[in-house]
């Protein structure tokens, strides 16, 4: 599929991450206005909720889009989400007839500021990077142990905390935690001295179920696919992991990008996930390709300083994709709800630049990283902002998904002080 | 203190788990009506929708009742809470000046269906149980190595699903999973042959956080307490939760009790956490009592033949109380919501007919248990109903929690037939 041109002529430009072809589902507010739903066509928005007001877009019986959170069109089905595709590119579209009625409608994306797209029903991560699970299983049980057991034979994942989601921008401030390094007698409560981030793609569940799902029926609950950075405190976490898994090390902030990019625009990036070892059991087979391929970068900023390109990856390096992972969650009867996100797992390529966490780029503190600044980093720096970007590239064409940004703050000096 | 007398006879009765001092809180229907928030005194539940219509109560500037869960009562704080138990001791005391007024609101209890108390936000299950984890620990790592190393220190929990949270009396499929025993060679995707129960207490929290809380901030923000059976597929677990903790195993079904047991109902009953074996480090420590003396049974009933109590004990038993749970929940800066919902645990006491789980009673299905109906059981059985019930008994009245049952439905025969 080629450009799509629209009459918003910035949506043309070459590279540009939002044409046509994109129209990604966000939420956002210009000045003290109300925030509502809108969709990005080049460097505007479409104001939603004026177009439903104003009769252009008319989803159901009852208004969709008088909330601020995209929720509501997703309960409405696949259905509805490409009969709202169809419209808005009847509106977008280069010679549209109904450009008048919605060229008033459009607000300039700068002047807006970007909220959570949906409300997160609930949070689950997974553990589906072969690269990631590889590398810090050989860091820590050595490479003749480095995957788990079940690791082929499921996507891994544990339900992390949906209120902690926040959107890019939002800074993140160092948490502290209980620690006890391998050399120390007792455990201490101090700020997390090893904060991470972690690449990932959050997947945005649409539909809910009450039974188990096939692989095929999981695909098509799925409404958009944003960047999604899981924020993680590797001293916290190896203290408390075991047995039951992550906890407060994952709880501090997850932060996605504003805009929810839709299957339907990513429908032409499909690939097959890679090559079975093991064969799979029947209920998680690949049925077709469900992995997109999208380029991954992640930058760090030191405060006031230039940012590096710590990594660069691509989504297409997962083991499972998010449709055998919702079909996983199902299994046990496991109700899934409108809003669920689904975290892919840290994204890491087989090549040192590809690895999508500082654990892995430093080697676990053990090979610091040297920014283009001259610093090195083990870890995350107070100060720091990181930025993870991403990008299927099209026959003349780009879908983007905007950025997904974070920037450390010192950890409070008493977090009991009132 | 001794018990309060009602106007509505049957809460005075002796041992009638509602009387006056207790005022617990549930979401009840009757027939087609729409379900309504009331509060159970003796044998009937005072209709709260009604009573603040009819201006009897008045808790906010804008209603609080027009929603069929106890969410926005809870999101009101403590001294509301204390108002409202205030008032309703006022309106149902024996000698109310308002029993005119009051009478026609009240509901007989074995008119209603109770739903859902309250919209649950996210749901978190702890392991802070020290006999049960010794027993498990036993089992899985050898005595010697039974509580993790990190398990005296801090309450060790994992997020679980929310989604999956459903009232007493609704009933429980057994599920499927992905299952590889010891002799396996390769895992299979089969129905759950070790479907077990755990008996847990259940603290809603009814106020919201945003950094870490101290031990007191946390026991005030919690709402009250209900029964919670956290059903668990012990083969599905054992497969899949190295490294990252149970997933699908506790996603089935976590069941509650329809009555929230308020926190200044429990108040009489207050008790110390045992002795520690080594301190907490400051953050945790104990302030005051905060646990509470609630004698619990289980019984288990096969299909049309009679119950057998399996299990006995006391909630005091626990090695942590829901406040330093919710303390440390919040200690990476993780926000709490209205309506999160923390499992204790499984509460086992220290002989063998006070385990909490099957798992524990019959030793891991090594030394089944023999039911009065003469059969046995290492695990649970389709048809079988699990009911808890718990009670806090004071000077000459109970304070009950009504019942937290479930049957247990047969496998889908394949969880993909549509």
């Amino acid at each position: 599929m080629p450009l799509m041109t629209s009459w918003v002529a910035s949506a043309n430009a070459p590279g540009h991450p939002f044409p046509l072809n994109n129209l990604p589902c966000g939420v956002f507010s210009v000045g003290d206005d109300d925030p509502r739903c809108g969709v990005a066509i080049g460097d505007m928005i479409l104001d939603c909720r004026a177009a439903e007001d104003e009769g252009l877009l008319n989803l159901d019986d009852a208004p969709v889009f008088d909330v601020p959170f995209w929720n509501e069109v997703m309960e409405l089905g696949p259905e509805a989400w490409a009969a709202l595709r169809a419209r808005l590119i009847q509106l977008l579209k280069d010679g549209s007839a109904e450009r008048a009625a919605v060229e008033p409608l459009l607000v300039p994306m700068d002047q807006a500021e970007m909220n959570l797209p949906f409300l997160v029903a609930e949070y689950t991560d997974f553990y589906a990077g072969r690269h990631h699970a590889t590398n810090v299983g050989t860091m820590f049980r050595g490479a003749e142990n480095a995957l788990p057991p079940n690791w082929l034979h499921m996507p891994i994942g544990y339900n992390g905390r949906a209120s902690s989601v926040v959107v890019s921008g939002t800074p993140v401030r160092r948490p502290w935690g209980q620690l006890k390094g391998p050399d120390d007698a007792a455990p201490r409560f101090a700020p997390c001295a090893r904060f991470d981030l972690e690449l990932e793609m959050g997947a945005v569940v649409g539909t809910g179920s009450e039974g188990p799902v096939t692989v095929d029926e999981a695909d098509a609950m799925i409404f958009g696919y944003v960047l999604l950075n899981d924020w993680s405190a590797r001293d916290i976490q190896a203290w408390e992991y075991q047995p039951l898994g992550p906890f407060q090390a994952k709880a501090t902030a997850t932060t996605i990008s504003p805009w929810i990019v839709t299957r339907a625009a990513l429908a032409p990036f499909r690939v097959s996930t890679p090559a079975r070892e093991v064969p799979l059991l029947d209920h998680l087979k690949d049925t077709g390709p469900m992995l997109y391929d999208i380029d991954l970068t992640v930058t760090l900023a030191p405060e006031g300083k230039p940012a590096t390109e710590i990594a660069r990856t691509n989504y297409r390096e997962m083991y499972y994709s998010a449709a055998q992972q919702l079909a996983h969650h199902t299994t046990s009867g496991c109700p899934m709800t409108p809003g669920d996100l689904l975290g892919s797992g840290t994204i890491s390529g087989p090549e040192k630049h590809q690895r999508g966490s500082l654990l892995e780029l430093s080697w676990g503190g053990k090979e610091p990283l040297t920014l283009d600044t001259g610093e090195t980093r083990s870890f995350l720096a107070d100060g720091d902002t990181l930025t993870l970007q991403g990008a299927a590239h099209g026959d003349g064409y780009t879908i983007g998904f905007g950025t997904c940004t974070g920037t450390i703050l010192p950890a409070l000096k008493d977090p009991y002080a009132r």
